[in-house]
């Protein structure tokens, strides 16, 4: 844990430099629009603790699997968002010294991401080996109104000295991951350019062959004038920069503007490349730094509108759910479906960029909530075009019949990952799909989409359900054999009843969606019943397995076991483990983790949050309080669940302490691995905390419930909810909740399980 | 399968040169005398398919591990016994154009490893692309008599041309690790040298500065003359060589003598390298290469005179049979409790040519049977030099107060293998270590190695088993949880049967030892007690553990489960397997193979084989009835015990059929992986079916059972057995049984369960 970032409600700020934490500031100051990203490297060359990273969503490269026992089933590759062209570089030089942080003296620093306009600035107050002494202030952006952009504002002013100054502009291409398996580039160059004030890098991936043009273009002002120097042109391999060779006066800034612009082949042909980032370049630079900068200011105003959640009392729970909603707004911003949510986002390396369980599980109800319904949409469409990918996976493994088994980690749709007791075994990410489905149509009540999309991708997971269970002659039931649960500190496990639950409802909501959409829309229903060859004699199998599903479960305890055996073990709370062998992934081997009790998150109780009107308020109570004092919460996505379900059971310290542990995890390098890149993914588990949690948001029987209290930590929380055409601002504080109908129509929305009306435009106080 | 090989009874033969398969045939032509080894490479340079392979005994390299996903507690590295410097090497060049079998043309050749005497020998007659014909006869072995050496006689007769010809005699010590995790190279030159027909490369190892020094000493003879030739000499980094040039004469043959030394620094001090290289060297030429092919021959002859066994009508398997017995006495002499025997004995290098729990399972009985006891006592002694690592490496899993856990996979003592389900969980490797020194006790009678070795193995066994083991307040019972057993085709179980009941046995074990060591040497044992802080409370504890474990079972079919849940399986004989899907290993996907019912190797059946007499007849049928239609056999481990209990059950033609399965793996290349190595430690397996399955060999009461039978293809069948002070030759032939007594003091032996004395020097015919 570590508090070196000032508290404040709209910026994180470094008000002194932290060389020490500088990899981590890089990850938490990192900078995105959906479309690429950056970590907060900073514009010079800086030759102490560093971590470069640049990246353009959706373009990766196929890393050969490196494994130490190869296990047949195992893919070969392990596809990774690239580390891309570094664009924001400036180096300076004066008389022979290179500006380097690591190297100068520091004066003065200042550093701060601005959430509320989203940019990061920075200034500081440098002497360099020479004597030389210089303040630089820097602030950069990527654009949210042009995604494929953006710029940087940087201004020199000598304190002690005039005299000629070199300035380079470049793009550096020769880019190497540094998670990379057997440390391959995999970038070759297509072409290399520098021309007046223009300079690009062209770069493509091997293997994958996606192009990425990397351009900028350079202007520099001096005492607010813009001054026409002419470059030096230089290229090299990988490699272009543009060199002015500029006289400052003392105290006089002199400013260099960079426009940078990262086109895709993803979304330009090849044979334009040139011509659209020349125009793209001209567009922006037209429209000039300046207004680039209010559009961003308009671009977050708007997001903020809609997504912010003010806390009043708390700066720093204010600041930390600020900077969770801004990283996955940063993140993922729904307009391609072709892109998904990696757990870093832009911020690192680590987890290869991909996509995981987590959207569905964990992001989308984010998404849901506060963007519109096109967002999740996307998400949920990204599975649906990898469906052929996803059956073919379970033909890897044996299965058949068009039963699809969506991958754990991937890219493009292919598996990527490879243990064994996750990539064949985690199986229960299948369902979180088809949860996402439900959860999705249940919010927006967009019935078409289970039409054009959701079927497709039901029947084929209700098909891989069907011939990974087993009848049991032994137990009389089907089983299900050799999984690993959500709590990864259990593999390989018989009945694991969250994975067994998750299935069984999923046979049971193809069976609703086919009835649903059978009525709804009968004929093209049938079209596509007939295209995949679905006989409705499967249903009856379906409903086979529903009826006699084996469920492990301890009947004196009134719990549902986790897995076939549970009890077996020695069952101690997790107060038993001393104190300095925690966490215990850090402190004990494998198998001593696995053979223990102790719960990595949310597994059972997973299952409980996800289908919570399943059972009785009792059941949840009972279940949660055998569990939660079993887990070690040793996953950033594990205390979003227990706060929600704890809020629910009316513990509301509880609550309260769970979401604590999750709501600043980076700002306060919580787990010494922010360094690598922020928990992006569970950031939404943090928003869930709140939303879900504290104010009790769910959708029942077509209607918004709330069940709202105030941690006694705050004064109040204010967020705004969409649902469907429906437009609220929620207050809770100590007077009570206020609803406020945004909307131009009247509404009804349940609260604490009362139904009101609320007429539109007005406000209800309770 | 390929059978180019020809059937011979004391020869391997290869008369065509097969190039495609030269990589098998260096593997199964291999040559080693316990101290030093390698595959059969051409002396010459061959540019064709070929597996360098030079070993020497007991020297390593730790290669930094690699995998795909770190799990808390692998080791950092996998020590692996190294490809050594190649001392064979003799390149030959005429006229500008070198010897090489894959450039030539062949018009003869001819290789045979004979296994009567020791040596391999190869013929052939070839052209050169400058039109050059010539023969090539060459000889060479490993000495047993001179253990630290190896000697070639390598001779050339031209066909077609008279001229120079230069002879190269080189030491190559520039290798590399075919296998080498990050294709390091382990070896550092300290030293080379070369002078008047002596060359010498002196290499070290890179961290575990293991020195090794590599000479030889040339001869040149032409017309049955020696010539002394002068030599140049030639060095480089890791090499030296002794160049001759030598006209030869058409018709007439010159023959290059080449002895060579291998001195490691665990036998040397390496002050004294060069000194001792060149004493050895000496004593060795002096001998000269005839006396010292005698001294092979005879040395062989003395093996085979304890170890042979005989078999009329049919070739193949005496051929089969006699390659085992072979090979297993190239691997293993016994003559230093450092070693141990690889899977690939020194034959190639995967599995690191480490020591595997197939040591104490398969080949001590081998070695019980046909050498002195301190050859299988060395085995033993061997892990109890290791037990201190053993101790630390429990430590580190998290068991403590003295707990050992031997390593899955070791050199020195340390963990080597890093795949969790194997590292942590086939704990059984613990058991088979205890049961090995029942074995040898049993066998041999020593008691006192109980009180000087064993009990120090077995209390710190024991020790592991009590932690390891915990109650389950559910089954009122003791459990074993997260285990593998034999069958490596099921990880992570609960309640491996085969695990519980070896367990349960090492705590009965460890009491009766206690017993007998304290009424037999109350002293000595009282202070060894003492020293390892034992008190008997310790032995109240095991027995509790011994009343309460938990066994599964199921009652109905009157079988033990292999574990917590298998009848949830869908339980279907192999048969169901299509063929194409054969085998399975690389078939399935792992999750497929861990879900069937199908067994890699007999699990609860090596129980049964193991404490065999703790079962009733009608019990082993009923599981082994059970387990072996669900039997795959996919290591060449599993058909040996199968074999063993099929002839028990009086199932003579299964118990045939299974040793077929095993007897000519590495001679057929029955599994298309003998260009890997041979299966050493299969070998021993082999040797099994024939003397405790067709034979029946056990000890039961302190005397030798024998219940023989005679397979249908076979006419006989002829063996010795040193049992204790007897020496026993046995044939089991159409007319019955005969039991020669070859000693000078009567003795009883039980055949079929029934007594018989047999006078000192007689036989007696059943």
């Amino acid at each position: 844990m570590k508090q070196y970032l000032k508290h404040d409600e709209w910026k994180v700020i470094e008000d002194k430099f932290h060389p020490e934490f500088n990899e981590i500031t890089e990850s938490i100051f990192s900078l995105g629009n959906g479309r690429m990203g950056q970590r907060a490297n900073f514009e010079e060359t800086y030759t102490g603790k560093t971590l470069q990273g640049n990246y353009v969503a959706g373009v990766y490269y196929p890393d050969k699997t490196r494994v130490g026992w190869w296990k047949n089933g195992y893919p070969e590759y392990f596809a990774k968002v690239l580390n891309a062209a570094n664009w924001i570089g400036i180096d300076i030089e004066i008389e022979g010294v290179k500006v380097d942080l690591h190297q100068a003296t520091m004066h003065d620093f200042y550093r701060e991401l601005n959430m509320k306009e989203g940019f990061l600035h920075r200034k500081c107050d440098i002497s360099l080996a020479n004597g030389k002494r210089l303040k630089i202030e820097s602030l950069r952006f990527n654009s949210m109104a042009d995604d494929e952009s953006g710029a940087i504002s940087y201004s020199i002013t000598p304190i002690n000295f005039s005299g000629p100054i070199q300035i380079k502009a470049f793009i550096d291409g020769d880019i190497q991951n540094k998670d990379s398996n057997y440390n391959e580039k995999f970038w070759d160059q297509v072409k290399v350019n520098a021309s007046e004030n223009q300079s690009f890098v062209w770069s493509k991936t091997k293997k994958t062959h996606f192009e990425v043009i990397t351009g900028q273009e350079v202007q520099i002002y001096q005492v607010g004038q813009k001054v026409d120097h002419l470059a030096e042109f230089e290229t090299k391999e990988k490699y272009s920069a543009l060199t002015y060779n500029v006289k400052v006066l003392e105290n006089e800034t002199t400013t260099v503007l960079k426009y940078a612009v990262n086109l895709s082949s993803e979304n330009y042909s090849t044979s334009e490349f040139e011509i659209k980032l020349s125009q793209y370049l001209s567009k922006i630079t037209s429209k000039g730094f300046d207004q680039m900068l209010q559009e961003q200011a308009l671009a977050w105003a708007k997001k903020w509108d809609s997504n912010d959640i003010v806390i009043e009392g708390d700066v720093a729970a204010q600041q930390g759910i600020r900077f969770n909603i801004f990283q996955l707004n940063q993140t993922y911003t729904g307009k391609d479906d072709r892109l998904n949510i990696g757990p870093k986002g832009f911020t690192g390396e680590k987890y290869g960029g991909s996509t995981y369980w987590d959207t569905e599980a964990y992001c989308i109800p984010f998404y849901l909530s506060t963007a519109p319904s096109q967002v999740a949409k996307n998400l949920l469409i990204y599975r649906w075009k990898q469906l052929d990918k996803a059956i073919e996976n379970a033909q890897k493994l044996g299965f058949d019949q068009g039963a699809a088994l969506y991958p754990m980690v991937t890219m493009n749709g292919e598996e990527c990952h490879n243990e064994w007791e996750i990539t064949f075994e985690e199986i229960h990410r299948n369902g979180a799909i088809a949860y996402a489905i439900k959860d999705y149509v249940q919010y927006t009540d967009d019935k078409q989409h289970l039409l054009d999309y959701g079927w497709d991708v039901l029947i084929a997971i209700a098909r891989f359900w069907k011939q990974r269970v087993n009848w049991s002659e032994n137990l009389q039931k089907y089983v299900m054999l050799g999984v690993t649960g959500p709590n990864e500190y259990e593999n390989n496990v018989n009945n694991n009843w969250y994975t067994n639950y998750l299935a069984v409802w999923c046979l049971k909501y193809v069976q609703e969606v086919y009835q649903e959409i059978s009525e709804l829309y009968p004929k093209e229903a049938n079209l596509k019943f007939e295209k995949g060859q679905f006989s409705v004699t499967e249903l009856a199998e379906f409903e086979h397995i529903v009826q006699h599903m084996y469920f492990p479960r301890d009947e004196k305890r009134g719990v549902y076991l986790q897995q076939d055996g549970f009890l077996d073990k020695i069952i101690a709370s997790v107060d038993h483990i001393p104190a300095h062998q925690r966490p215990i992934n850090q402190h004990w081997s494998w198998d001593r983790i696995l053979r223990s009790c102790y719960i990595k998150q949310a597994d059972v109780l997973q299952g409980m949050y996800f289908f919570e009107s399943d059972f009785t308020l009792e059941e949840i109570e009972r279940n949660y309080n055998f569990y939660e004092p079993l887990t070690v919460h040793e996953s950033s996505l594990s205390p979003c669940v227990h706060s929600i379900l704890a809020a629910k059971l009316g513990k509301e310290d509880k609550s309260y302490e769970f979401y604590t542990r999750a709501a600043r995890l980076d700002l306060d390098d919580y787990n010494n691995d922010t360094e690598d890149g922020c928990h992006i993914t569970s950031m939404a588990g943090t928003w869930m905390s709140i939303i879900k949690g504290f104010s009790g948001q769910s959708v029942q029987n077509n209607l918004l419930h709330l069940a709202p209290f105030l941690p006694k930590q705050w004064k109040s929380y204010r967020f705004k909810i969409n649902f469907r055409q429906d437009h609220l601002e929620i207050e809770v504080n100590r007077e009570g909740v206020k609803v406020q109908n945004l909307a131009n129509h009247d509404t009804e929305i349940v609260i604490h399980d009362k139904k009101y009306q609320i007429v539109a435009n007005s406000t209800i106080n309770l």
